[in-house]
């Protein structure tokens, strides 16, 4: 659906060359289909820019390899399936071949992303920043929706301030990029750090790595609220997705 | 400090024309100003692109007072002074005056933002959306800090989702703008519904506004984390000033 | 039980007929079976207008196969057992055939709804709204008890408020309901937006559905009580039976 | 604005007679009116059977003041003012004469309800129960709300479940209400003890009454969502006005 | 170690007959037996009139059959191991022949409570009574340990108080107790209910039964703390071990 | 209302000299006084051996009098106001005069305890133990409530266990106790050691008192409930009042 | 009391010089002195190498400065009081003149430390970092408290991670300190980044400065501890005091 | 990496011996080495003291593998991997051979420290006490990482408070310690006590041991945080590994 066709609606609306209900119901079909167990929102990407994604967790194999055909079907641009288990992800790319996945199969991995029909590639600089190795399952899932935006992101991994050289040995990566992405666990201090070294926008995810105290990101997504580092955003526990849209959004 | 500067003392460096131990002195005597209690920033606005802010809780007013002279005395660009109290307020007017503060003399308020020498004008549209009236006094201090920056924010007050036509009805200017800021308490289901009207960066402000269950921001806080509203970005609770920089940084 | 055998058990004890031991003794054997491991409150329809419900977890098969026998035999209407897995629910249905069982075995699930002896169909309205495809699990196990009460719910899947024209395209549905069903897990705003649509009551159930910051349901319990749309009325988190049950007192 | 108004509208939309940009505009400005600092929904009643109720909290009084006039001047129905501090219900009742307020004068409260224009008597009978004395004040603001809505309620105070025979004498009451509202801080038990009562719609208040371990109300409202007396629905910590809504949809 | 032998150490001590060196040193090898990994304490009983209990978790089988031989070999009175899995049980009491488990082997449970040479019988009267059939595992392991002390414990299953009659029906073996403990899950409302009809001492456990607003016990544990049946005492979540050691000092 | 009476209403209801309306009507009356904000349960201390006392808080001065006037004038055994501020205390003592205030009027205190018509003296032997000076506002309502109740509580004041040597100094108090009641704020660690030391029962309140880690008691409660000193129990925080109930039921 | 006098009395317990009885009245008597509402710890220093300080909060000032007096009286070394509200400082240095107290009669505090009879000086090197100036209250109590223990504490203000260089200006100090304390609020990282800097020990205080998501200092109380700079070690919130005590254990 | 290496280089900056662009990538790689995944910190021995240590939660064993062989080729001192598991373990061990593992093979634990090239034995003592024998794994690696470190630490098992004299037995081991480690979960009482008893710096390591109310080690970090015993230093829960990096730092 574009912005031509709406226009029509609206005029013929108007003229009484269609009747109210007749346009409430084609607005309605228009925007979104209806398989029963979900509604797929094809007007998504006209309203936010950016194609709706399929949650994977919760779903049925075979429901998530019905919407993501739905999507592929009757929309245009990218289409995301995402925390998606193994037998979820085998029976997506089975139904629909030429789907990109990550990490790959020589990955024993808990989520995938995989990814149809990516965008344009675009040549804005964005940065991920992880504060260790085991933050890169969450920077992986956020490069990887990235890249079917188009994107072509820089991943540098265990940056963290216990070492904070590290970061410093790639300061100009990051002063040029459009967008930086920090993703950490534990206390989550290099969010704070980077938005002290930097003017770009930063988007940081904390994760649910670390010890006790750590309270599986809780700690972190407070630590990243509290930062004296000001105009830091962060997003959601681990959600390295919701952190590649908001770049999206950033960069649109 | 510039970039000049900079490079001029790099060289001078390297040729031997100044030493090491004097380059570092330089280097930080250049960067910030101690008083005593306070390490005034001069370089933030070379390295973040905004100015440190004096955070008033927990100095006095003559501290308050004689950081905001420095600021203004040594650096460029706009000062700001946050959260300060009525005492604190009247104190750094009268040491420094020509600072314009919200709310001003006619409201009773608990916490002020003072800002001198403001930004030159910018003509991006930033829309700040509240969820109640309650919620104006955290929107005004993302307003005022935009203005130090040189923004003309708009405030569309109390478009909460118990009644989301108040919201539609300014559809336009939502459409329009190049960032939207959501101010919301309780619930905070508005920034879900913001960020699923627009493909403009959404920055989250939860509020400390709400009955017992709103436990003083986190609820709302978690919520917009949790929010099924792919991309929003949140600050932390009643950060109208963290969210003012965010938006700074998403348009520098 | 009914209201005349208790009347005339009065009337019995006033005039001498029946001495206050005997008659403490028949009210207490009329009113619940004791199982030793459970007492069967074979009262609670007399009192509450709806039978005593099996609450599977932490009982054998065996004891909930015989507590279904003992509410079957000496009992009248429905019989539920509820969070039954699977072998709880085939030991069950195999000592008391007759059962309807949801979902049924064509699903991998974790918990099973299963009704005997259901009521006699009724006729009001009961829309059941989700915010997502994975809330469907806790929206069946309400639709499945509203099913042994009499009631014929209406589920609209995946309506969530980042997609909210989906939610206003059964429109005339919500607005002819006599009672309305909201699950949603994330930060429940869902909820909020129904509530402030209709003039019905809604019900809402936190889900467990989301990323870290949903905190296993936490969030959305939390976010619905603050919400701003007034007289929404809450239970407990994935309570999909207790949520019917409200409805059946509502509506009773 | 009423049905037919509305319905006149649409068929006029259609003939050609109004232009659809006239529509929408219309639309706006009949739904809310705009003061600046809030959006008075005067739409709310038509949608939810229930006018907008003005929140103090964070509100001048003379906001307070303008928000109650703009709905008696252009709206129907009763007007309500909650939570209003000793100023805001001073100035309200001067500006717009009429109101009842309780608690009224002679009592030094918090908190304050007011309320214009009742509805007519209604004759559905509202029973509201609480565990002590201290829970009046909660009560005290659910019961204003029923009278505003032209309800009559019952209040059964200090019935806790310390000598449930308290409760238990006012059986009678009990078993013939229509709802029963429940206020209970410190454990909250009570609600799972009337909700095994009756087969009544049950609506529970969790209050912020109580020594330390009651967290201010956060006990009583978890306690509240575990309760085994299925059905029992919770509204937010000391909400009262809440609680009253949702008798109202209830009764609608 | 008996009284007569402590007194006669300080006899021997003030005369000179033993050195205050030798006399430490005896003292402590009286007190405890050291096995490297445990610290196995022989003076207990004489101290608080209960012999040590093994807290099987984290324990390899070995070292709890080991710690079980010390107390057998070198002490007096009950030996008890709680909260064992199937291979710890097995393996204790194969080394150890003669313990009485519980729950016995027709039972899969996760937790074992194993005891050897029980005290003699005593004829206090203590009930158990459990709000559902899922708290009897609690209630189990509370009755297994006070019959390890010589207790005959009554247990009465299934008395929540949504349907408070059951209880009622069993009022004179709760009125004629010396002790009474109350094991509930979810809102733990028994707990009140129970202190509120008896004057004997009530020990509250909180268990970990319920759905998601139950927290795992700490709903329960909470509401007991502000219960407003006064006198009523706590211990802590699924802690029946702990409930029967609170009543074995009650009537010691 | 005493035993004698009930059995003899439970006669004439048998033989008919009464009716069974009557009969209940009689009942309901003797069980409470109805003063419209209270019901005043005359018939706990048949039911529980002690007397309902007066919670304070959110009552007014001349609630708290009538109260406490009903209880004195138609009932029997001692009457206790607790958690009284000066002016509900003043008016109190005026209304009913003779009774004892704690602290008296020579300490500026936030709470009271006054108490009336103490019970006749007893003498087991009962130590109230606080870890800190701190700790006697709440050691000193337990003890004004257990004298009250005719007990002669001994106060050791200051016993922490950062010097144990402090506590052990009084062990023949302890080890001559008959119950043992402890009050210590921060971690609480004084329950679990006073707990290792003797046989009898101990009951512990966790109070408020502490730095920031402290979190208001929370920190004291959770850690003597995870007391490794089995069968140590628990009240609420800062709850002298219900201590002293649960050593009165100990020792009826 | 020193050793040599600890020596000759167990001396004399083994010779029968003094018996067992009067040895154990002997030591009770020189460990503490009873002043009834507190147990002066005159053994303290003995035992743990500082004397015991003085909190007061809880505490009347008479009381205050009678434990003042008693441990000038009759201890040795330094003498504390923490957390003095400025009645109870004043009440306590006119009772026991020629005590320091800071902050000075010029600020208007909250809390006071004052010192008598400080230790002679030492020259260990201790650094007090601040991240902001709003944690010199805190890093106040630290310093106040090492000076009356001798040492000569250096304070660097307002070094907090927005703005590392601040930081890195001192770098020489923080090399060559013996023991780093850091006092940081909000989301703590300044802890860590000095932890990745330096090989001495590092003492973190969380203080409870900051908005809304710093909880009161819970989430740097987190944060530092789920730092990942190994080895840093945190004391309680806002505990000035603790730190400097650990100070002094590590330099004993 | 060596100091005079580093005086080098300044030297030849300044002479113009090496350019500022070839010394700062000097410096870059010098410090660390860059495996793609993980960037490891060659300087961080230079900076700390010690050096850094593999944590092996959330990488592959392969990673695991390839850091290890990093840090042995190219750096000096030992090398450690915590947390491993069993398959991390035996790929890091076959690679890299010559490590020392701890738990070994004998036994099944969940996680495993493995070290390389231990420094030289130091005689300093160091004392790890645990309240219980299910705390030893934590306190096994404590003593592993000290093992490495070169320190032969004494560890005392199961001197919980609940038996207070089973720690009293090894008084002259805790008073001749240079440092003490308590490893304690439930309630964490034993640091209190450690702390109250000794002058040496006390490191309490709070584990995850005990019942619910335990909440997963929360409640003892709080525990050890509120505790009375002033200057007691706390690290994360479970955090063997940190807690032996503090007593490196403090012994340095």
């Amino acid at each position: 659906m574009d912005v031509q066709e709406l226009t029509k609606l609206i005029d013929d609306l108007r003229s009484g060359a269609v009747s109210s209900e007749d346009a409430f119901a084609t607005l309605s079909n228009w925007s979104f289909a209806d398989l029963g167990f979900a509604r797929v929102d094809h007007h998504r990407s006209f309203r936010q820019g950016m194609p709706e994604a399929i949650y994977a967790p919760g779903k049925s194999p075979a429901q998530c390899a019905a919407i993501a055909s739905e999507l592929l079907d009757n929309g245009t641009g990218p289409v995301l399936l995402t925390r998606a288990n193994a037998e979820q992800a085998e029976v997506a790319l089975e139904s629909c071949p030429g789907g990109t996945i990550y990490p790959d199969e020589t990955v024993r991995a808990e989520h995938h992303v995989i990814y149809w029909r990516a965008s344009e590639p675009r040549d804005e600089r964005v940065v991920i920043v992880t504060a260790g190795t085991a933050d890169l399952p969450v920077a992986g899932e956020c490069a990887a929706t990235l890249r079917a935006f188009g994107f072509g992101p820089v991943v540098l991994a265990d940056c963290g301030v216990a070492g904070v050289h590290r970061l410093l040995a790639n300061y100009d990566e990051l002063a040029g990029a459009d967008v930086i992405v920090v993703a950490a666990g534990m206390e989550g201090a290099l969010a704070s750090v980077v938005g002290g070294l930097v003017a770009a926008p930063v988007v940081a995810i904390p994760t649910s790595v670390g010890y006790g105290a750590a309270l599986e990101g809780v700690t972190a997504l407070l630590a990243m609220h509290a930062s004296c580092a000001h105009g830091v955003t962060v997003v959601g526990i681990d959600n390295g997705y919701g952190a590649a849209c908001a770049v999206a959004r950033i960069l649109r």
